[in-house]
């Protein structure tokens, strides 16, 4: 019967092959796999569901302020009026938010209006990225790295299979050791055609110095490779004199591409806006621009941000919505400070929760798929384990600061008591 | 001096090769190349840049009204209230706008809210299935077509390079002849894996007929091929018995994905929402689900429809919002009719915009880019040459029913007075 049946289903296969590049990546993406793990949790200790703290996925829970609020509401409201309303903008983003980005966040360098490419986040820019750079580059990535540069590099081909370790072949993993503040020895590094890194970085809250950042475009530029530098965390650097742009650093606009986004920086992971920007002065070998094949990008594959949320990004960038981004920030960085005096209540190593809002915590040799399940287990807190970032992040576990305060007080006061790592 | 300056320019390139797919790639994107010839027309004729009317691309003009409206701005309302505000959501779109886009489109048809993935466009979508097909499939479009089935798959790697007459190779081009209401004649084309086909269709504005659709999805079933079926334009089909989408067709669970759009539908072409329909029972040929590995790229690529806007896309599908979207059509199939009118005081034949939004107009031979530049110039209405969408396309003029009622009624008087096709 067995046979019949497995015959009968092959008949309704389709002649198409899987892509291959996709059967090569590992298993489902890491935030789905913790909801379903939480989900998983719940369906067994359905009494226990009310309790569960999440200090897991980064996402913000804080309404969005008055001021921004009214730029989103405006936005939705206009489209209602015949003078108001619009339909495709230009898949660049609007001309007075480009201007805006530009100004606001990119003072202090060279960057330009038409530099920069208004998005639905800082997720889909990577996959569009990926899209222009296609499957013949070789990339590297942070190890631990925030999940998707891996994925999209798997899935675009650039990659070979996995190996026993997890780590895809042809794909270069910077080692980010703790003794180095998670920064990579670079000159340990094979080169690539473009090099993945992100600072303050997901998910060891590391923050890359000026002179850290000097020394990665020097290498980018020594190599003639491109440095894709995720900037989506900058706005919780508060500390004076670290850069919150890679143009920040001399020779940056001849060799890198900044992704960012309003996601964390204003309450937005839900609302979706971003933006990348692409220098005018990043040539492909053979001279021709790169930002020339972005835009065909964002043009082919893309159609603009929604007209409603550009509205509301330019409330964000207006003198009364950076005050009410301050405050945000602060906020988290308050909640950070608590996730750091977690740490310290357990006697566990961390690094991260200054100008950043992730607290990466050394669990002193424990696994950290383990050191997740008991946590969710015993104080049903979600958090993150570091394996799910890479090999390199095995025996951390990441807290997320964007949960409210009063829920990141309770999952101290439970995980500070549990014993797993006494006696140590 | 030319000489250093090249190699002063050279010593500064990356060295990094462009992605050769790209190069292959004709040109820029049709619309916004129509978009620039429009702004060089109002560049060198600055007195007459007020005349100018758009029959060109097919966006959207008319408020959004007053229900579905209500539904975005409570969207952006709820997120500035704690009990209100939310953050990511399920990538693949909010539970209950799965299932309201399941019962409303699909209620003659099987398919479920977990086949629907709700996404921020069509457009966007067709790119994300190319993510997934990666580049081993072999590709068919209808010529002429929306440029994006070709584009993507050029991007891809899917085909060759550019021939004289302007086809890729390694692409399929299904041969929509007038003579054959613009239905491909099925039996002359050859196999390929992916199928792309557009009812109504942009640009010809030809309805497919059930027997036609039947047609279609026996000839994917045989060839054990994936048929992807734009649908955007499906609520602008009035006419019983026309079939809305291609799951109304027995078999098409088996060989087809559905790409749709709330854009045309309830003008959100700037606002951003739509969805595509991957039924469960399609299976690669290893046996693994086409679905697993678009929910793959939906999560890794993607990161949800904007909150707000998939809160204006419940409001569509309530029943104020059907009452609303049906007003809307009825206006835009009321310019189709004036625009139809159009092509009758010029003694020309055209198909379209009977069920459909786009009136595609046979120019007796005229060449479509130099008729296209006469009527801009003439009549300052910016329209769309049908070569642009392809060698097929050549001889035809494509008018969109998506501008204001007295544009069509302007457009109408200026056009049917020029002399281009007196005499013929």
């Amino acid at each position: 019967m067995k046979v019949v049946l497995a015959l009968a289903l092959s008949a309704e296969a389709l002649n198409v092959a899987r892509n291959p590049n996709f059967a090569k990546l590992q298993g489902g993406y890491l935030f789905p796999e913790i909801g379903r793990r939480r989900s998983a949790f719940v369906a067994a200790n359905p009494d226990k569901a009310d309790k569960i703290i999440s200090l897991g996925i980064g996402d913000t829970t804080k309404p969005i302020p008055e001021h921004i609020l009214s730029g989103l509401v405006e936005g939705a409201s206009k489209l209602g009026t015949q003078e108001g309303y619009s339909g495709y903008g230009a898949e660049q983003g609007m001309g007075d938010l480009r201007q805006r980005i530009a100004e606001s966040c990119y003072a202090n360098t060279n960057i330009k209006a038409d530099e920069v490419f208004v998005s639905d986040g800082a997720k889909c820019d990577i996959a569009r990225l990926q899209i222009m750079f296609g499957s013949g580059v070789t990339s590297a990535v942070q190890d631990p790295s925030y999940p998707v540069y891996v994925d999209t590099s798997v899935m675009f081909g650039q990659t070979g299979e996995v190996d026993a370790n997890g780590q895809f072949n042809n794909l270069v993993y910077m080692k980010c050791p703790k003794e180095n503040n998670f920064f990579p020895h670079l000159d340990e590094v094979p080169r690539a055609d473009v090099y993945y890194f992100c600072s303050p970085n997901n998910p060891t809250g590391a923050v890359a110095t000026k002179a850290q950042l000097e020394e990665l475009v020097a290498r980018a530029l020594k190599d003639g490779s491109i440095l894709v530098f995720d900037a989506a965390y900058a706005p919780f650097i508060k500390t004076p004199g670290v850069p919150t742009s890679i143009f920040e650093i001399p020779g940056a606009e001849k060799c890198a591409i900044e992704v960012n986004s309003f996601s964390k920086y204003a309450g937005f992971t839900g609302a979706r806006l971003g933006w990348t920007v692409v220098p005018d002065a990043l040539e492909y070998s053979d001279g021709s621009k790169v930002r020339d094949d972005f835009n065909r990008v964002m043009t082919t594959c893309f159609n603009g941000a929604s007209n409603v949320i550009q509205s509301g990004g330019m409330a964000c960038l207006s003198p009364e919505g950076k005050k009410e981004i301050d405050s945000l920030i602060d906020y988290y960085l308050g909640n950070a400070k608590i996730l750091q005096g977690l740490a310290d209540d357990l006697g566990l190593d961390y690094i991260g929760g200054d100008d950043s809002p992730y607290v990466f915590v050394d669990l002193k040799g424990h696994s950290s798929w383990d050191t997740f399940s008991t946590i969710l287990e015993e104080c049903q807190v979600v958090t993150i384990p570091g394996a799910g970032f890479g090999p390199g992040g095995e025996g951390f576990l990441r807290f997320s600061a964007f949960a409210p305060r009063e829920a990141c007080e309770e999952a101290r006061r439970r995980i500070s008591q549990i014993d797993i790592f006494k006696g140590q």
